[in-house]
């Protein structure tokens, strides 16, 4: 979607190690917004992306669609009114982000389906901070039967731990102290299964309790915001279902999602297992 | 879906004239059945489809994929038990067949792109008798940016007009007699067209006629079966919106579906336009 950061263009990087041709679309992609999300006001700034992406000098080709290109019957926000082909992965795209967000993966799912006959890449790569978009891709390309190999990059952080998104750029400094209360609750959980804990409850009351004393602060010292828990999540990394006990041996994508003002970011850690 | 007729084997001809390599699928797919349908006892001639292929001496491949090959998480004709990646067109699936069949394009569009995907042909060829499935497939390839220019054959018909479908196997000679009603109506409502009677209701109206004496026929000489008329239709070639008037110069899908007894069949004759 542009807006590139550091994990965008480490994600080109590991293209360019894989395959002797790598092709970025940058598309705001309409159909992944909700009526009351910030479509209009998603960080757009192509002129700057495609310096950065020349920079990394080993792009071979940008693909900047026009909405009309994507959706050539358009793109209503509200579904009742969209036409054309839609794209769902059942099971796996209404739990965590789905479920502030039902329409989300339909649009995700759609337009990498539409990117990817395209472009007809043989490798594509995804970035770990979407841990459920990943899961999500990984189900499309495996039940569609695309000849894609799917790569996930790291997630990249700002220093103090911040995960790096284009989303960033609607908080103040100050504001992205506070929201590190997201990386630190979902730390300290995946510190707690790493220590041995398997209860669920114990666990996540850990996580709760960091944001909660951020919340705390952040009201008392008057900022001009709040911090509000979306959700905090201890999931099966396939089925991405509540896991209420973790077997031994057994991964779990620890997950959660926080409101920092009105700007909701989302951050994940993986505890044995991959995307 | 295999248990082929002369329909079919038109297709695969038509193919190995544009195509240097034919592949035909095979496969009762059946995300496109509900659960009241007739999945179980749709037809299933395996060997015989494979004889009638070999003899046309132009196939290079027939997949013949398993149902847990095409349908990894199982497919349970329940929509809310259903896990994995489905796909839909919006607009032009939910009339017409879509109307008694609700699921039934989004059982084929699914199967239809994951089929696109292994055998990833330049062109792929329907048969016209589908005629919705065909705007259907032509949305999707569209949409979805599919590499792949589609082709529709014509309907091939019994010497009595009586359209050639797999599911003719389930009637009896006498049934299928009767079941050229649909085709008797049809017609008509095309020759009006074609004398340039413009109203929809006067043209629907003589095809209503045909259906309502062969329907009152087989009831007196008590047959031991009945027809019933679904649906008659004349829609828009593109939205597959019922035409209230059909303006000159403008063309029209005339389309319809027949139980005779419980077997349903449809048929449709196009009236200046092609799929």
């Amino acid at each position: 979607m542009g807006s590139l950061h550091e994990g965008h263009l480490n994600l080109v990087k590991q293209a360019s190690e894989h395959c002797p041709i790598v092709v970025v679309s940058i598309f705001v992609n309409p159909a992944q917004f909700g009526p009351n999300e910030d479509l209009d006001k998603y960080p757009r700034t192509l002129s700057h992306d495609l310096e950065l992406l020349r920079s990394l000098n080993c792009v071979d080709s940008v693909f900047l669609p026009k909405v009309k290109d994507i959706y050539p019957s358009g793109i209503p926000l509200e579904i009742e009114k969209q036409k054309g082909t839609f794209i769902e992965v059942k099971g796996i795209s209404h739990q965590l982000e789905g479920t502030t967000r039902p329409l989300f993966f339909r649009g995700v799912s759609t337009v990498v389906a539409k990117l990817f006959n395209i472009v007809q890449p043989n490798h594509t790569f995804f970035g770990q901070k979407d841990a459920q978009q990943c899961a999500v891709i990984r189900a499309l390309i495996s039940d569609l039967h695309f000849p894609i190999e799917m790569h996930v990059g790291a997630t990249k952080r700002e220093h103090n731990g911040l995960a790096m998104s284009s989303r960033n750029q609607y908080l103040t400094p100050e504001m992205r102290n506070y929201a590190t209360a997201l990386y630190n609750a979902l730390t300290t959980i995946k510190n707690g299964l790493g220590k041995g804990e398997r209860n669920r409850e114990i666990l996540l009351s850990k996580g709760y309790e960091i944001i909660e004393e951020a919340t705390k602060t952040v009201k008392e010292k008057n900022l001009g915001f709040e911090l509000k828990l979306d959700y905090l999540s201890v999931a099966d990394p396939t089925t991405l279902e509540e896991l209420q006990e973790i077997e031994e041996g057994k991964g779990a994508i620890i997950s959660g999602a926080l409101f920092v003002g009105t700007t909701r970011i989302i951050d994940n850690l993986l505890f044995n297992c991959t995307l």
